[in-house]
């Protein structure tokens, strides 16, 4: 299935500024890059770099002058989504098998103080049967427990503050999620993207757990559909995963983020209720 | 029934400091003081004064030599309890109603930041029909999803901390009962007691709220006979009713605490479990 | 120096909600009340209390019908400033000689976390003079260290918050302030007011300490003329002391506060400086 | 100049558990380990794996028994210390010309906020000159400004609560030390080690700031001497730097740390002050 995605950022910069921004869709198994384009205005040096596994793409740039800049990225990409069957997981790989580069997302981070929730994770999740069915209830308790109000919470929200008010965005929903896991030593990342049909239009942001070997994706706030979700980058948490990170101090006038379906028969494929027979991926 | 209490605290003083110790058992409808005595060794000067409802007394000594010094307070209380029939409750008082005494038992405070816990108050408490199931649903939740472990926590923890890290002491209990009350606007307030059986023997802290008129007790560490507690002070928190509040600098070297039936005919009343027809006072 | 005060708060309210407003200028000796209106449309019973020291007093409606209403507060009050002369000011009373209900104001509480602030406090702060000189520097401090931010915290930013972030309004300049005279044993509590020339037009929080037996007003924020202050009430902090305490659901559409002179001799005094010359009241 | 390092930790485990060691000595170039030795009693079968950059070595093991295990280290390791000459050092290196592995040590992290501190590190160390006197600066800041007392903090705290608590060990003098740096976009890492004449004797915990293009030590603790630190790991901050990092629960009975000079010759070098002409390594 193809997307038009689709972001532009601007800003009011007063004193020298660099900005790294993370706006790139990923190129993964999961996903093709058909056609992209970065424009910056005005036309501005930049550098390009990649995370270690290739997948995400970064565009930093500094800026010295007192300027207003305009960055905006284009991409047509297909997305191959196959929904997840819980029974051909493989088993889970003990803490012990884990390779270095998975232990890392086992570990508390800026936004995911897991290890503040081991007593509450072990308690409501750790007797279920598998990792599978335990993240699955970690996402639909914070889908049952969270409220969803725009503007509630701020970059300084962390999954402690988010457990206790109840309250958040995409983010912080994500946040939590990442939190719960790790607390019950299951490795869980952080997951930007352009989604379907999210409103008001912004960039999304959800999670992977790692089960069975593999990173499965999970989106506890429900808003878009399974089938539409376009991936920029992971990370541990919004600290080291942000469309846009900034030394210095600017202004942004602007954020205009888009994904819309270019496939007449795409049928966004929800998951709304929790249900059983209404798996992910 | 008849107890005798007892406490002993000693203190090294290097600098100048005031002591406010808040250690005589109450005078309340529900107790008796028959007889008391309060010493310091070695003898020093110091004011006595009650709280505004009269019930609590306050020792105040300000200690300017480099001294060590014990205070001991020894008393037998007769303790009139009775047990509430949550039948005759009267029906709840509207905020409206309340006396601007009660209403400071609304606001948050510093160990009990009900303000932050509104959410989830509402969704797991609200729906329930009166006040008295409220409050009891309550002290039911954090029996269940509380472990009390000794030392585990400090003076800095707070009903924030011990929602998320599920792990305390009574203290710890008492305010986030307390929090939780307030954040669905019922007053409560805390109550620190000499009590029965406490192991490792020690101060005692629980909490009332503001049901139908009158404060109704509750204690969600189970751990003593709810007829067997003898109130010292309330207050909103752990803030303004410790045992003993300290301006300077000091070491607390012993503290003792003992509680002992004084009738033969003594049967400790224990509330273990969830029965609802094991009910409060 | 006469002042006309005036308020105005619009409310949407969908569910039954009781409502405490604290609007009316204070009656005290610093301050005479002239003449003062206060309507309430539509037309709705309410309720009228003083704080305990009878200055404050406090206006409750309980709103069960699904309205919009509006709340107005119109007042003329005769405000006598008088500069206090540091020199004049008796000796500090010690924490021994203080009455009950100024004791209260040196306990940590809601958003004045003092209990923290020890050390911090101790080190800064505790060398200076006197105790006059004392919260005059934790006054300077915090005006030289906190930038102020409309818009930059909310409801559940603390001193806590304000001391990493150094970031606030006059809220949040007030509770820090108040966390350091505590930290010290000097007894502060929060203040709020109608000021002069105060832009944004809103209301104004600021602090008194307990100096010498008697309470000294500080304003960290500088915004206003010391002379141009109108007292509402007092509290611990801002838990008890909101112009407006809402038990229920409800969303505040409108806020208009005024405040202006009424005497063309009127000469607003600013304490813009550290001047040592330049000193409070 | 050669060192004898030895560390020995003994745990009860009750239920299956995972444990990631991290007690050997990193193989840098300012120190070569000569002989080592890596016991497990009872013997169990383990894994050991390298740091990304092959300097730092991890022992995971795999407890699924009911038993007390013992794990000891010991090594003789030649350290190359070189006293750093601050005129020698590059000028900075732009945020623009980081390589990635270095811009991962500028995002906030678990125990470090540098988000939440950034106007207070602006103000007071932003102004200074270079990289090297700001980190400098903030060295001291934290020496002249925490205490340090051994048992005041727990694994909970963070850079946030030392900055507003002024108390804790090396552990948290080095994380507030972190947040500062990244919050004026200098890279920083934590930094556990060995270290000579440590008392008591423990592991130790520093930090090393990226200036001019290279990794420099600093020890806001001052405690040992700059000469007779052994490295053992670097991380973001103690959540993945630990010596141990445990998945499950149990008991740790004992910990047991060593560092002794081998050389006859050997003079500790500490710097005790303040002094400008005393600089760091």
């Amino acid at each position: 299935m193809k997307f038009q995605v689709f972001s532009e950022l601007e800003y009011i910069v007063p004193v020298p500024t660099t900005f790294i921004f993370n706006l790139h869709a990923a190129r993964t198994s999961h996903q093709t890059v058909i056609e992209e384009t970065l424009t910056i205005d005005p036309v501005y040096q930049c550098k390009e770099f990649s995370s270690a596994n290739r997948e995400s793409r970064f565009t930093q740039l500094c800026v010295n002058d007192k300027i207003n800049f305009k960055i905006t990225y284009s991409a047509i990409v297909d997305l191959h989504y196959n929904k997840i069957d819980p029974q051909q997981l493989s088993p889970a790989v003990s803490v012990m098998d884990l390779d270095l580069d998975v232990i890392q997302y086992l570990y508390p981070s800026r936004y995911c103080q897991s290890d503040k929730l081991e007593r509450l994770a072990r308690k409501e999740f750790d007797h279920l049967e598998n990792e599978y069915e335990k993240v699955l209830a970690i996402n639909e308790w914070i889908y049952n427990n969270v409220e969803y109000i725009g503007g509630s919470t701020n970059s300084g929200t962390s999954a402690h503050d988010t457990l206790t008010e109840r309250v958040g965005v995409c983010r912080d929903f994500a946040h939590l999620a990442i939190a719960l896991c790790r607390a019950i030593s299951i490795p869980a990342r952080y997951f930007t993207a352009y989604a379907y049909n999210l409103f008001p239009p912004d960039f999304h942001a959800c999670f992977e757990a790692y089960i069975g070997g593999q990173w499965v994706f999970f989106d506890p706030t429900k808003l878009v559909p399974a089938n539409g979700i376009i991936k920029i980058s992971n990370g541990r948490d919004a600290a080291d995963a942000s469309v846009a990170t900034i030394f210095g101090e600017t202004t942004c006038t602007s954020i205009i983020v888009k994904c819309e379906s270019l496939d007449p028969a795409y049928k966004p494929y929800y998951i709304h209720n929790s249900d059983p027979n209404e798996k992910y991926m």
